[in-house]
């Protein structure tokens, strides 16, 4: 536990994995993983998080714990006959770019999330990267949700890109890396792109740009954020992930989603994004101290406050 | 002209040249570029700027003229026997990413540069882009300068980098884009290249980072400004040196080279080098106003701000 949990409360559905990573500063095999499980332990110092996800019967206790150790409800964690869904992946020099080198989907071909009546009236959601049908059927079972935001990746643009702009159009928030929101807009120019996945219906966009930072489509705004200028950046798994839980389960602490909530959430994002790459799986997330991240916070400020033009 | 010439005296020594582009949006054949010619427009706007470089006997009049309206002393532009340099290159529909097609050096192959009294003892000089053997030619003969700002390119890294490395030793501020900063220092972390860099001698490392802005590294400080975010980019020629030209030219014009003043003016590189992408060649350099720079500094102080951490 590390905060007193005072928002309003976060239900995540996504994915928890067992990862086996590759870098050219090290490796890790068989670790945590999975994009709800980033997002959850990021979101998780900020307010109450609900978990729905499924593994298999091998899923470690000492992940459970770890969940529990940071006040992640788990009670919609399934467990399942068969294995975890895993994923094999590797990085070169250029770490903006993950080569996945397996992925056994295992017991998540049969994942049919239902809702309990306490996750039904959540008020905040994350649709963390899953199958669109999956996202829409979360979304069809939510009761006057105040904010529900969505990510994905460029495999659900590919094999079922109507599904998920059938998804995108029911949430409030878009959240896609670069080169998925290129893909599935078609649209080289990204405020362009952004500007084509808001037509959509998601009032939000946020376009993540790895270690460039991201940008912030909201109204008739733009916030660039920028990343934090790390020098040791081991393993970027989850690093988007980590991105949004920091984001939006800082929205949810605050409890109000306006244009300043909004640029400081990203900040915050950015902060929670620069201590997950510092080492493999969860290894720093599970270490962090709010305050670290207020730090990294105030740093951000640092690195890009101005004056104004001096006539 | 567009501003009264308030600053201290700038020294550009680069190329002029006749440019043939072509991007997904148009083409522009043979029209004025250069890295020298864009560097001292942008820089005009901001304070007395005196252009060094050769071209040849077919270097039209009308581009003679261009500079002289905008203030650009020219007593240092050679006319050689022979053509201007000549520069063909396009852009696909990812615009960070210039294909040089032909490159014809003609008159820039015999150019010597030997600076006048008056250059020799400008205070702030900048070495655009050219052969490091010329730039170390002229810092050799300048006059106690305040302040010596270089950029280069690529080709100069592979064919000349011992010359480079010693050019660079030599200055203030080195300006290169993230590419060449990775190429010359065989670091991938954009970070550390910029640290190693500045142990060659500058003091201040500028990374330009093309459509994600740019990072500036001085002292124990780092900078990051971001690119004005655009939907409509024509051609991103000349980009790099309209930034530098914007920011070293507003370091000019306050007379003082300080972590505030050169946040400032990395922001007015920002605004300047986002005009210059509006449109083909200098057309839009051209036609600018003082008043719309400070309108995009300002449009990029809002899209950067944020409030401090709520708790």
């Amino acid at each position: 536990m590390t905060q007193p949990k005072t928002g309003k409360h976060l239900l995540v559905i996504g994915t928890v994995a067992i990862d086996s990573v590759e870098t050219p500063f090290g490796k890790a095999d068989n670790v945590l993983g999975g994009s709800a499980t980033y997002f959850s332990i990021a979101s998780s110092f900020f307010t109450s998080v609900r978990l729905v996800a499924v593994v298999g019967e091998d899923f470690p206790q000492r992940h459970v714990d770890l969940f529990k150790k940071h006040g992640v409800n788990i009670d919609g964690l399934v467990r399942m006959k068969g294995e975890t869904f895993s994923w094999k992946g590797s990085y070169g020099y250029d770490l903006n770019v993950a080569n996945t080198l397996e992925t056994k989907l295992n017991t998540l071909e049969q994942f049919d999330p239902e809702l309990s009546e306490e996750d039904k009236r959540s008020p905040f959601v994350f649709l963390a990267n899953i199958d669109p049908d999956l996202q829409i059927k979360v979304i069809n079972q939510l009761k006057n949700p105040a904010f529900v935001a969505l990510d994905s990746m460029n495999l659900w643009i590919r094999i079922k890109k109507d599904s998920l702009l059938k998804a995108m159009s029911m949430v409030n928030m878009v959240v896609l890396n670069e080169a998925e929101a290129r893909e599935i807009t078609g649209q080289s120019n990204l405020v362009k792109a952004a500007k084509e996945i808001k037509k959509l219906g998601a009032s939000i966009v946020v376009i993540k740009q790895g270690e460039y930072g991201s940008m912030g489509v909201f109204g008739n705004e733009i916030f660039s954020a920028p990343a934090f200028p790390m020098e040791d950046v081991y393993d970027p798994t989850g690093a988007g992930d980590s991105f949004a839980g920091g984001m939006i389960g800082y929205l949810a602490r605050q409890g109000e989603i306006n244009p300043d909530t909004l640029r400081q959430a990203m900040i915050v994002g950015s902060a929670v994004a620069s201590y997950n790459v510092e080492a493999f799986s969860l290894e720093r997330l599970t270490q962090l101290k709010f305050n670290d991240i207020v730090n990294r916070y105030n740093e951000i400020k640092r690195i890009t406050i101005f004056d104004d033009f001096t006539h």
